[in-house]
């Protein structure tokens, strides 16, 4: 039949997540692709009315099909673009396989190295999002399963252009906390940066309220490491969020709008849906609200001083 | 790991169904077994937390595994026990099976034809729903893809002991309310019942406040054709209602507790879970509220008379 | 404007219950009239468009307007009437003040105690709920806050005819546990019972599933006390199941359905709108799943041994 | 009791908004203040736990205490910043007080018409918005319950320096629509500007999605009729999305990020929040996708072929 379903049979299956304790963002579903449980973590994919395809880690949405390359494009482009040449990048993380297929646009890119802990979830994502699927089959990437502190430390003579941090938010409890300290930044990844190295990690949600959880202090505590840091941030509307970003190096991080252009018709394959040249101008200049708090913030973190968001990780149950 | 998922995870998806326009009722979902459009309807099976896997039609649900139990053997059981000796069964709809299923545990019956419209639901059952594999395979039971009425028209020289009307409630243009109407009992059912045949009819829901929808019309009517007419009801928790049956005849529809009890014994394979007849004598005992509106009720179905309850039929957006 | 207003607007807000676990029950609010804090529970007030006003306590709906009538007739009014002549009775717990209400409607009645322990919900419900206003009012009520055992305990020289126990569930953490147990029906309610005195309980949910819950256990353990004792149970819709009760005495409890309307004719001012002789025939007669529980069950409520329902008590966070 | 409140407690009441169909934002709620019909819409008043006081007309959230300040401030201090020296104001709706609250920090003003056609909900908003009370009895605003476009067609002698388009979103039906039009701006809304005159109007959501509901056509509608036009939009997290703004006029359109700020320190009572040289520049400038479809668009808004979003206005029903 040609007719439209009833409305009361098409809105029937929700998907729910709480952004916070008071506050539920939820998701008409077509199906659920998939519910399981690693070593490390809870994961699910579903097929979402709203936002597609959406990958959910413990609880809380990582990435959903229509709205992904706005966090991958900002998380990839500022740091190799403003890289003269960038070579070799290092990805902490990343499992999902999307930063990879962005870094790997770069034609200046020779060797592109994934280290998720979790080798579970990259299987079910080298299965499931098939928008990957060339990247995962590229040459130039080497995925590593390992936690990233372990290898980064094990990788004594290597050194990489480019180091990205796309790992959980530190949650209480999750996997990935000890990732953002000062302690890690300064003994762990400024060693293995290259000369004119750059370090760009996602800093968790950056909106007018919620860039008090962690943005400002993953800031604060990069700006104890690196000469030049830039926070930028951005609108993903999956998250109900504005999403922060900070990129590191001891190198000036400056280019022009312009110059921004170039490079990316220079270097980048295909054309990028989000970042541009004026787009970034856009995102790394921020509102008063958020501008003065990373001004202001003086809590650094430390293995012992995290401040948390809110959620629980697997472990801590 | 042997830890639990985070409760966050858990609870993520749900199957909402708006009993009425402002009550929900929300089961935590496993997963999403199908969704689909049939010619007339749309079907959807899912896999509940709570009531385990759930056939869902045009947005209500329908059938649930852990309790359709009480639905099926209250609508079966009561008539064929009443009747002296039951072989032959017709039922109008009842594609998902079950009631055929009840059926054909009765040593009695040595012929059972199942009448239903939709051909996909009827194909979409036999595969998903094992609980009913056997009853599906049993060569006492015919299954005919008709519309209800044409077909007890057409069959012309045959008599039926038991008729069950296992049909969707009689909402606004569904595809069901001209199959609870006077005339239709009149000249299409009770030619078609043999001698001290049995009419028994699912007849919505029943409780304190939803009685008033289509029960106590569809007694009322069936009291204008029948001579013995007698209404029960019973709590099923994945409907948060009390449910309504009829049964009627021209017969006397007598039968003690120790009798049916008896008679389960004698002539039902297995053992009933929920009816016996202490349970019978229960559910045929109405409250005040539900009996006196029962004695009360006026209305009478005539095609163009129907009385609707909450929701639309497919066909008529 | 005599315009209906838009859809989306009339079912902005929701009172949500998770019965269980996975299972959410939602009402749509017209308005939240109170919500607080006293020493001993969280509570509030509802008004709901399905079910009226509705009462909550601890974040479990304790009673709605519209159906508060079947829990509180059942409670009352099988007690009263099998007893053959009941002047004196003794409420724990019932701070509504619907269960005062139900006895003060029996003519024979002279001697009301009220015992609940939480003084704030008392004067909270005498200024919302004013279909109680009547029989806060009454002189033949004397409303005491303490603990119900205690209460029970200090008045040595007092017998009651009937002792009503209109407790909170059996709730780990929960005021009430100790107020179901075999050494309190023992050495606290049944001294004070006078000769043919009767006891009743609320006995939590008694549907084809939750019936395990403390149904079975509450009625096991009053077997232990008591020589006669009767278990009923009745949908109340917007419990969104089936409700338990017991009635517990050392005297017969028998009364035909033909007496008790008689009893209802001469003792109970007003009329019932759920309970009567045939309805009650109905309730205590329980479909073969709880009744085969209730008979089978073994445990047995000692301090220690409670078996809990879902949900925490406030003191137990 | 000093303990915590029961967490299933403290979350059981929401408010929910069908962002569009699919997509649920919902809201802890503490209380719903007010609900209620004027002659022209639905109006409700929440105190919700995530964002504070919540103003809901027709079923949509209009303004949400702790971050309307997002909203207000990007309508109106860009236009009155722009301007060389803005003394009259006329305001097209804003009924509930905030855009005449931001307007009046402008020492330079002298005038301000706030023109609504809802006394009903101007009433409301004055008793209610407390935050608003300084500006509603301020003596250069002056309140007229009008049509606003019989009002600006009435005032054929006078000229504004700003007006601002605080209006409903254009839904069909609803009673803004034609205030969005191409002939509207030209003949009622041009002609009423005077020398060096700008017009600044809400344009709808402007998020990565959304931007093609109403955002792209209000912009090129505008560029139908005036020389220099000024996209712009921020993220306003209660509203789940970015927001968007257009600024219009006949004169250059051009501010230095020092100049706004200065102006900002010479002519604005207090301090801004959010609104200053930098987040202007970084808001007027957008990102690649919707900068794209701006200048891509070629639908205009006439009588008779408005674009609509999601939703239904009361006369529509």
């Amino acid at each position: 039949s040609s007719s439209p379903p009833p409305s009361g049979y098409r809105k029937s299956c929700w998907y729910e997540e709480e952004i916070e304790e008071n506050l539920r963002w939820c998701f008409a579903l077509n199906s659920i692709l998939h519910t399981g449980s690693t070593q490390y973590q809870e994961i699910a994919l579903f097929d979402t009315k709203p936002f597609g395809k959406a990958l959910v880690i413990d609880g809380k949405l990582q990435s959903a099909e229509v709205d992904e390359f706005i966090y991958h494009e900002c998380l990839v482009h500022p740091p190799l673009l403003h890289h003269p040449n960038p070579k070799t990048v290092f990805i902490m993380g990343g499992g999902e396989g999307s930063t990879a297929r962005e870094i790997l646009k770069h034609r200046t890119v020779d060797k592109v190295v994934m280290c998720d802990i979790d080798e579970e979830v990259v299987e079910f994502c080298k299965e499931y999002l098939v928008v990957n699927t060339d990247a995962f089959n590229d040459p130039r990437l080497d995925v590593i399963i390992n936690d990233a502190r372990a290898e980064l430390e094990n990788r004594k003579e290597e050194k990489f252009d480019v180091i990205v941090g796309d790992l959980a938010d530190p949650i209480e409890g999750g996997p990935c906390y000890k990732l953002y300290t000062k302690s890690f930044y300064e003994s762990t990844v400024k060693p293995r940066l290259a000369q004119g190295g750059i370090f760009v990690t996602q800093a968790g949600p950056a909106g007018i309220f919620s860039h008090t959880e962690v943005y400002t202090c993953i800031y604060n505590t990069l700006r104890q490491v690196f000469k030049y840091v830039v926070p930028y941030a951005a609108h993903i509307p999956s998250y109900a969020d504005t999403w922060g970003w900070v990129m590191a190096s001891d190198s000036p991080l400056e280019l022009s709008c312009e110059e921004m252009d170039l490079r990316i018709k220079q270097r980048v394959e295909g054309e990028n849906k989000y970042l541009d040249g004026t787009t970034f101008s856009s995102v790394c200049t921020l509102n008063k609200v958020v501008r003065n708090a990373l001004y202001d913030e003086t809590h650094v973190y430390t293995e012992g001083t995290a401040r948390f968001i809110y959620g629980h990780g697997k472990n801590d149950l």
